[in-house]
């Protein structure tokens, strides 16, 4: 049955876990949507890890890294998790290690699904184009802060759950968790920015000055590109 | 810093715990409700429990009983968890052993809070005022469906934050949680029954024929009870 429905935080998973599943992983600001920059930009592949220590032994190797921990970038790491970090000729074919507070973490949850893509409003309607192709349940997996729900990946949830919702196989089972997230994502949809400023995170980010970044990872479409989880490693989705 | 936030599962309120907060548990869908209810026709005492052998233990030893589980009274006990059960002479100066599928669970895991108190719209004014007239963090313990969320006590948790909002010192401190049950409530408030039919346990408890259990629940101000945790036993609060 082609449920949608919407985890707030990867210490939930289990509760929803269902191998059948395309588990979506949001972590609105800013691993995911970072992720699918460096995909636009032409990385070749990324290696998710939790620790700081895996990132640096993939650093060590001769790797890209990127390491962020409390929305900061680690010192001695090539990035953090800010998209502006992953443009660029230096992205072009390179294997990239990639460690962050939360969304890295949600896509280790989450690792024996049937299928773990990346979705940000970055690749919005390339992701909702592919979940729409397929008859198959959708968890949309948040990956909040530090396990506790945040509303800038909440109201992604919703806009996504508005979009499958059009079809009927999915319309008839949208969850509970799902059909809040589309009343949160209606209420805000005209400004997405300015229902922003009331988020618990864009006031850690906006004490970093990083406006700049909160305002691309809410742009919709820069990239075609649905990063996909294959053998641990993100790649480029053929479509 | 007396800060609003809301935890959907009983499974999440490790993450969300704080010794000092105030922790006020909804399972709207009936056992908080039901408590309200029994309160307000004269109950002494309610010993919420985890297992139905306890329940059943309690009712061998001569107390009434109630027992619940996936929405229906489990046979040879004196309840389920509708509040129409919980009214009328019977009720008065009783102390009753209870166990239902989520809402005794959700006690269970916050016993050890600062102070656990049951809320439900039967008891809106009340609880709202008592949390206004208190310095101190309130965390709305959703007690969902086997630890997934749900609409009915997340649209109860936005009723409370909106109310609480109205104080200067919580309106500065709304958890992402709370402000995205705000947005639910507000889309919503003009029509709670309306906006429930959307709602999984709505489906489940119409199968049963809980139509009238469920606009009860969804009633506004029956009691002006609060039912308070003391030593393990659920009493009315003196206010």
């Amino acid at each position: 049955m082609p449920t949608v429905e919407v985890c707030h935080s990867p210490a939930l998973y289990p509760v929803y876990e269902n191998k059948d599943s395309i588990v979506v992983v949001v972590d609105i600001l800013r691993a995911t949507s970072a992720i699918c920059t460096a995909f636009e930009y032409g990385a070749e592949k990324i290696i998710p890890v939790a620790t700081i220590e895996e990132a640096k032994a993939y650093k060590d190797k001769g790797f890209l890294a990127g390491a962020e921990r409390d929305a900061v970038m680690v010192s001695g790491f090539d990035f953090g998790n800010s998209p502006y970090s992953y443009m660029g000729e230096k992205i072009k074919g390179q294997t990239i290690a990639l460690t962050t507070t939360n969304g890295t973490q949600a896509i280790e949850a989450a690792k024996n699904a049937y299928r773990v893509v990346i979705g940000a409003f970055t690749n919005f309607t390339s992701l909702c184009n592919y979940l729409m192709s397929q008859d198959r349940a959708v968890l949309l997996l948040c990956a909040g802060w530090k396990d506790k729900y945040n509303l800038e990946d909440a109201l992604f949830a919703g806009a996504v759950t508005i979009e499958l919702a059009k079809k009927p196989s999915f319309s008839e089972n949208i969850a509970d968790s799902a059909w809040a997230c589309r009343y949160l994502y209606e209420a805000n949809m005209e400004n997405r920015f300015r229902f922003f400023k009331n988020a618990s995170h864009s006031k850690r980010l906006a004490k970093l000055n990083l406006k700049k970044d909160i305002k691309y990872c809410f742009s919709l479409d820069k990239t075609g590109i649905i990063p996909v989880l294959r053998d641990g490693c993100l790649v480029k989705m053929e479509i």
